[in-house]
């Protein structure tokens, strides 16, 4: 029974790593080509899967869409959490939180969506995209207050300066790749070291000068 | 004759003007809802101009969709030119080439095209494109190496610090409007104020709390 038992979980863990294989290929594609441009057949065909196949993980390209914004998201949210438990002030949390959340979607199994194209999902899942993403922001607007006023972060315009360490974080997902020089955790500590010197109060550090140096 | 003359120079006048106002409306619908979702009638509706009108401007979505790509890499270039002649440094001259390349690709009659989808122009004006943006980014990454030499930039990788910076460049045409409370200047003067603070090797100034104060 213990061999059967196991035999099971190994078929639901295949069925898992499948499905980030399947997420990730399918946020790389809608990065690269659109959502339009891309169609289920051409993501299978980049899986060596049949549609069929793809179809016992998906409904409609629309809700891979879905899924890839989710799985963006919860990176987005548990990156968060795990910020405010360990940052000792509004600086630390905000870098945590950004640092994390661009290890995760870089990751190699869960490259995230940032594209979202008006038109391409359901109202209700548009809905509950940017809504998540608008309380992500507006999470990461209070820790840049409470960094200026806890005096880690320079004064500065909350809104402007998320927008712009979003900007550089996401963009990352236009030009990484996961086969280059560096490594997502190595990419992350030295981009967000660079955002970092942008909003400190402290001192100047040195930067990485080679992120293929960190490890 | 004069009279005559003049009204043909305010025709031509009225054509760019018009030409212009394509552009921008193209570029804020591509970037919105992709290549593949928009369509000419959806542009031409947007302008309240038929479809045919659309094609004394330009011959096809591709060559809208290049022309978008086009201005924005001419803003580019145009402002490397201005920042090489007045930056005294590599540092004044890669933020004075980021702000003013950002106040013209948002500013109000030249949108700028940011998304580059694959198969949605001709090999060659893909290879155009793709050319001129790689070589606006290498220009860019031997200005990072210029101001590390001069003492104005501290040391870091270029490649990672350029994509940083264009990346949250760039992405202000995913969220600006503007009728927003902040125009082009102050938004531009604002968000490179921002990096240059994570480049430059200077004590650290004050930022602007509120770029509607800047003027």
């Amino acid at each position: 029974m213990l061999t059967w038992k196991s035999a099971v979980l190994d078929n639901n863990e295949q069925r898992e790593k499948k499905r980030e294989v399947l997420l990730r290929e399918a946020a790389v594609v809608f990065t690269r080509r659109g959502f339009h441009g891309t169609s289920l057949a051409d993501i299978a065909e980049n899986l060596g899967v049949t549609k069929a196949a793809l179809y016992t993980y998906v409904q409609s390209k629309a809700e891979l869409l879905f899924l890839c914004h989710s799985a963006a998201m919860d990176a987005a949210f548990e990156s968060l959490q795990e910020a405010l438990a360990q940052g000792r002030n509004g600086r630390e949390k905000i870098i945590l939180t950004l640092r994390m959340y661009l290890e995760k979607i870089i990751g190699r199994q869960s490259f995230g969506a940032i594209i979202l194209e008006e038109g391409t999902l359901t109202p209700n899942d548009t809905e509950t995209i940017i809504g998540r993403r608008d309380l992500f922001e507006r999470e990461m607007r209070k820790l840049v207050l409470e960094g200026i006023v806890d005096g880690s972060i320079v004064r500065c315009n909350p809104r402007l300066v998320v927008f712009g360490m979003l900007g550089a974080v996401n963009w990352v997902l236009k030009w990484y790749s996961p086969d280059g020089m560096w490594n997502e955790k190595q990419l992350a500590f030295a981009m967000i070291q660079f955002l970092e010197r942008a909003l400190s109060t402290q001192a100047v550090e040195a930067l990485i000068e080679d992120p293929a140096t960190h490890s």
